[in-house]
């Protein structure tokens, strides 16, 4: 399948796939959204390794505060958002590999769709950075969901067994970078939009680190 | 050993590495630093997977030109952007840990010194952004001696066996954060100080991925 046409089944099966509602604070329960629920496995990593992780990033109670001032901002745009996002997932192939329906060769649908409603919910739990043993706990479930055995359990995809390591913590650049528009549509200060920007390049990076925990060696992580 | 008495070691011992000559590109060979040397092992990724990478990051040719402008601006600063790192590195127990001398506990000036010199080396080849395969090997390498059995070889250190994954990706905030005032300090505009920044990160989140291959499991990469 070529790029372009593969674009553009993409961009019907997403169009088909598209939500009334994926604002997660309104909507019923996100299909596969399980922070908190008592069925996940503990984080292999504590509270303490993140603090730590997080002192080795500068990232501290000042970012909070902008990745919390980021949530009203951010709240009613989320599918304009996810709209660029999948956009650019849809325009590069080395990403929309990872929604490949395995019988047809083309983007699954039904899996983007399901997958979208929790990244809107994503945006979200990033903006309210409340960072307790049940966001940790979810942070690894994440990365589980990434690899084999976990990877299209959950929306019951038949998809590729995995998303490649060196992709996770790549993709912290185009979600904060197309992001920053978003942060300065409603009339944040300039100085704002920088500081809620660079608190979000933090937020997003030190998690995709956490998801990467299944693909790291025993001991190295 | 306390953190301010571990903090204050590491300075002395850095005093004592600090050497008179450290611009990579007037000095003469530098210790350890073998891009390009026929005794490396041939990457695992290729210049194509690279290319992918760094499109999956928005990383284009501008980000290229960017890194490039900014080499004359940083080539007479190495030791003072490699003050400010080290006394970040000094000031984080859990950096300075990887530093440690397994005989006397504390930080090894040896060791903090050889590497600076590579250090200052790799901030003029991060500029120069000349993505090769000779470049390319040498990533593979850089990562190799964060793990075992390669960390401490290059400079005969006797210190801990490995740098754990979770802080590669994550230097790449400091490391770049830091830096932005020493890209502002020669008469750069505000706007090409910010992009010279973002190609930064790009530059270094790449980089760091890359040195994670030996950390990720087998075919998980």
């Amino acid at each position: 399948m070529k790029t372009n046409s593969l674009a553009a089944a993409l961009m019907t099966a997403l169009a088909a796939a598209a939500a009334p509602n994926v604002n997660a604070q309104s909507a019923p329960a996100v299909p596969g959204y399980t922070m908190g629920q008592k069925s996940l496995a503990r984080a292999p990593y504590t509270l303490a390794d993140l603090e730590s992780m997080k002192k080795s990033m500068l990232f501290t109670d000042e970012d909070i505060r902008y990745l919390r001032m980021s949530k009203a901002i951010l709240a009613d745009q989320t599918e304009a958002i996810l709209d660029v996002w999948y956009g650019f997932v849809a325009s590069t192939p080395e990403l929309v590999f990872y929604f490949k329906n395995n019988k047809t060769g083309a983007p699954d649908g039904a899996y983007l769709g399901a997958v979208r409603k929790r990244f809107a919910q994503w945006i979200v739990d990033t903006a309210d950075a409340n960072y307790d043993q049940a966001w940790l706990d979810y942070q690894y479930e994440i990365g589980l969901r990434h690899t084999t055995p976990k990877k299209n359990q959950t929306d019951k995809a038949d998809s590729v067994p995995l998303v490649n390591f060196r992709y996770l913590s790549a993709l912290t650049i185009p979600v904060t970078t197309t992001l920053k528009p978003f942060l300065a549509k409603k009339g944040a200060s300039s100085a704002d939009v920088d500081k809620m920007h660079a608190a979000w390049v933090k937020s997003v990076l030190v998690q995709t680190i956490l998801w990467s925990y299944p693909y790291v060696r025993d001991g190295q992580f």
